[in-house]
C-alpha cells in the first residue's frame, strides 16, 4: 500500500548526439535518486532524434514526433548536432529543424540561463568576485525567426537578407517574466540590446522595459549595449542580477557567461513556456561536442543542473534545491584528477543519498 | 632651404564629445612629435561635430560637412555621443546620423581593430597568454544598414523588424582584405558568424571565405559561431590571428577583446576604405564617456594608437612603429599611480623624442 501521495510526470527524453546521451544518462540517474520515495514518478518516453537519426532516415523532427513530444509534461534534452562541416548536414538542418523548431513550436518564450560561480569552479578571471545572475533570453523571436532569404546565389550579385522580427506581444511577456524573477532575487534588472543601431527593435524593448518596470518600482533597472555588456561580464560580472535580452544577444552573452563561471560544462538552461500550454524543455547550454563523444570525458554537471531547473519548474522546489546542492558540493570538492562522466554522475548521486 | 622631401596630408579632425577632445589633444601632440622634421606636414581642419553641436544647432552631419570631410586625405575622430538617456538625443541620432553615416558614406568597409596584450597592461584574465590578433569587422553592411521599421508603434500589436543586408560584393572585399592581412601575419584566419541560425548570410560568408581561401593556401582557415568565439576570447585568446566577421559580431567581439587586453582605453581602430576612394577614419574603440569628461582621467592611449594606424595607412610605417613602441613602453612602465590624460600623452611624447 502506498502512503505518499503519488504524481506521475510524463517526461520526454531526447538524448541526442555526441555527448548528449552520455550526460543524459547521468542526469537521469540524478533524477531517479532525488525522486526515489517522493511519490513523484517520471514516466519517460525516449525520442531518438538528432543528426544520427537524420543521417539514417532523413527525418529531423516529423509532425508526429512533435505531437508526441508535446503530449508530455516536460522535456529533457542532451545535445543535438553532428560533426561540424559534415556536408550531409548542411543548412544547419539539425539546429533549425530540430532544436529551434522545438523551441518555437512549443512556444518556449523564456530561455532561462542562470550563471553562478560555484566555489571551487575554475574560471578564467583573475578576480571574478561573486557571480550570480540569470539571463532571461527571449526564445521565439528576433533574428532566430528564420525570416531571411537570398537572391542570385553563387553569383557576384548575391544578396542575403536576415530579418529580425520583434513584437510587443513577444517582448512584453518575456520582460514581465524577467521582472517577476528579479522581484524574487536581488531586484536588479539589466536590459541588454543595441538600441543605438537597431533602433526599431531597440526602442520597442526599451519602452516595454520602462512600462513594465513602472509596475515594479522596487526593481532597479539599467540598460547596456550588448558590446558594453560583454566588457562588464569579464570586468565586473558581479554587477548583474537579472539580464533580459533578445534571442541572439542572449545566445552570445550566455556562452560568455558560461565561460567566465567555469565553463559551459556547468551551464544549465530551461526553455520555458510559462503559460503551461506546452511542455518546457531543459538542456545544458553546451553542444554535442562530437570531438569528445564516446570518451566519457564530458562533464554531466550542466545536464544535472538542468534537471534541477526541470524539478523547480514542476514545483518540486525541495528536490531541485537538493540537486543543486549536491552538484555544488561536488564542484567545491573537485581537484585536478580527471573523472569520467559516469564518475561525476555517481559522485553527485552519492551526495544526494548521503 | 628644405632638404627633406615634403608631403602635405590633409587631415580632418573631429574631436567630438565628452572625453573625445581630451584624448584627441594628446593624439595630436604625438602626431606632431613623430612627424617633426620628417617632411610630412599634417594640414588640419577641425570639425565641431557631435552631440554638443546637435544640441546647439540641430545639425548632426550636413551634406556640406560630409563633402568638406571627404575632401581630406584622412580623418582622426575622438568620440561622439551625449549623455545616455538624454531625451533630446533620442533615436540614436548621433550614432546613426554622424558616426555610422561617416562610415557608410565614406565606404569604410574595413573596420580594423587590433587587439594586443601589451606587457604590463592589467587585464582581467588569470592566464591570458600571448594575445595578438586583429579583428577585421565589415563596416558597411549587415544589421547596421538601417533597414528596419515598425508598425502599430505604442500599441500591443507593435511589430519592429530589422533587416541585415549582406552582399557578395561587400563580403568578398572585406574577406580579401582579411586574407591579405593574414598573409602578412601568422597566416591564420577565423571566420566568426552564426551560420547555424543566420543561414542565408552565414552561407554567403562561408562560401566566400572558402573561395578566397582557395587563393591563399598557406593561410589556415577555421570557423567559429559567435557564441563560441566569446568563450575562446576569454579562455584561449592566443588562438586568434585574424578574425573576419560581420558588422554586429565585430562590434561585440572587439569590445570584449578590448576588455581582455586591458581595457578599451587601449583599443585603437581604423575605419578604412582600402580603395582610397574616400578618406579613412581612425578612432579609439571607446565612446565619449560623459561620466568622466572634463576630469582629465581618460586614457589617451587608444587615441594615440589610432594615430599609429593612421600613419601606417598613409604609408608612414616607420613613424607608425615609433608611436606604437612609445605607447607600449609607456604601458610597460605603468604602475598604480594615477596620471592625467595629459601626463600620459606627455610621457609618450617624451619617449618619442628620446
Ligand atoms: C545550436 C544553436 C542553434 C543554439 C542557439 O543559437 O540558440 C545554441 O547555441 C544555444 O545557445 O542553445
Ligand atoms: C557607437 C556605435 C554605433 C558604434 C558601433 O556599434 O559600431 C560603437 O559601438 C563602435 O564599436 O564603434
Amino acid at each position: 500500500m502506498e502512503t505518499t501521495p503519488s504524481r506521475v510526470v510524463k517526461l520526454a527524453v531526447i538524448p541526442g548526439d555526441g555527448i548528449g546521451p552520455e550526460v543524459i544518462a547521468e542526469a537521469e540517474k540524478v533524477l531517479d535518486a532525488v525522486t526515489a520515495g517522493s511519490g513523484v514518478t517520471f514516466e519517460r518516453t525516449r525520442f531518438a532524434l538528432g543528426a544520427g537519426r537524420f543521417l539514417e532516415t532523413g527525418d529531423t523532427l516529423t509532425d508526429a514526433d512533435l505531437a508526441a513530444i508535446a503530449s508530455h509534461d516536460a522535456i529533457l534534452l542532451g545535445a543535438v548536432g553532428g560533426t561540424p562541416g559534415d556536408p550531409r548536414l548542411k543548412d544547419a538542418n539539425i539546429e533549425r529543424g530540430l532544436l529551434l523548431r522545438l523551441r518555437f513550436a512549443l512556444d518556449h518564450y523564456v530561455n532561462l540561463r542562470p550563471s553562478k560561480l560555484y566555489p571551487g569552479a575554475p574560471g578564467p578571471l583573475a578576480e571574478p568576485g561573486d557571480i550570480d545572475f540569470v539571463v532571461v533570453r527571449e526564445g521565439t523571436e528576433g533574428p532566430y525567426v528564420g525570416n531571411g532569404g537570398s537572391i542570385r546565389v553563387g553569383t557576384p550579385h548575391e544578396i542575403a537578407n536576415e530579418t529580425s522580427v520583434n513584437t510587443a506581444f513577444g517582448v512584453e511577456r518575456v520582460v514581465r517574466y524577467a521582472f517577476e524573477l528579479a522581484e524574487r532575487r536581488r531586484k536588479k534588472l539589466t536590459l541588454v540590446h543595441k538600441t543605438n543601431v537597431l533602433v526599431n527593435s531597440g526602442s520597442l524593448w526599451k519602452r516595454l522595459v520602462d512600462a513594465v518596470g513602472a509596475e515594479h518600482p522596487d526593481v532597479a533597472v539599467d540598460y547596456l549595449h550588448v558590446d558594453a555588456a560583454t566588457i562588464f561580464l569579464v570586468t565586473n560580472p558581479g554587477r548583474f542580477d537579472v539580464i533580459v535580452t533578445d534571442n541572439l544577444f542572449g545566445d552570445i552573452l550566455t556562452d560568455l557567461a558560461g565561460a567566465v563561471t567555469g565553463g559551459i560544462g556547468l551551464a544549465a538552461s530551461g526553455n520555458i513556456n510559462p503559460d503551461g500550454a506546452f511542455p518546457s524543455m531543459f538542456e545544458p547550454v553546451h553542444g554535442s561536442a562530437p570531438d569528445i563523444a564516446g570518451q566519457h570525458k564530458a562533464d554531466p554537471t550542466a545536464a544535472i543542473l538542468s534537471v534541477s531547473l526541470l524539478l523547480d519548474h514542476l514545483g518540486l522546489a525541495e528536490q531541485a534545491a537538493r540537486v543543486t546542492r549536491a552538484a555544488e558540493d561536488d564542484i567545491a570538492a573537485r581537484d585536478d584528477s580527471p573523472r569520467t562522466t559516469m564518475q561525476i554522475g555517481d559522485a553527485i548521486v552519492e551526495r544526494l543519498r548521503a
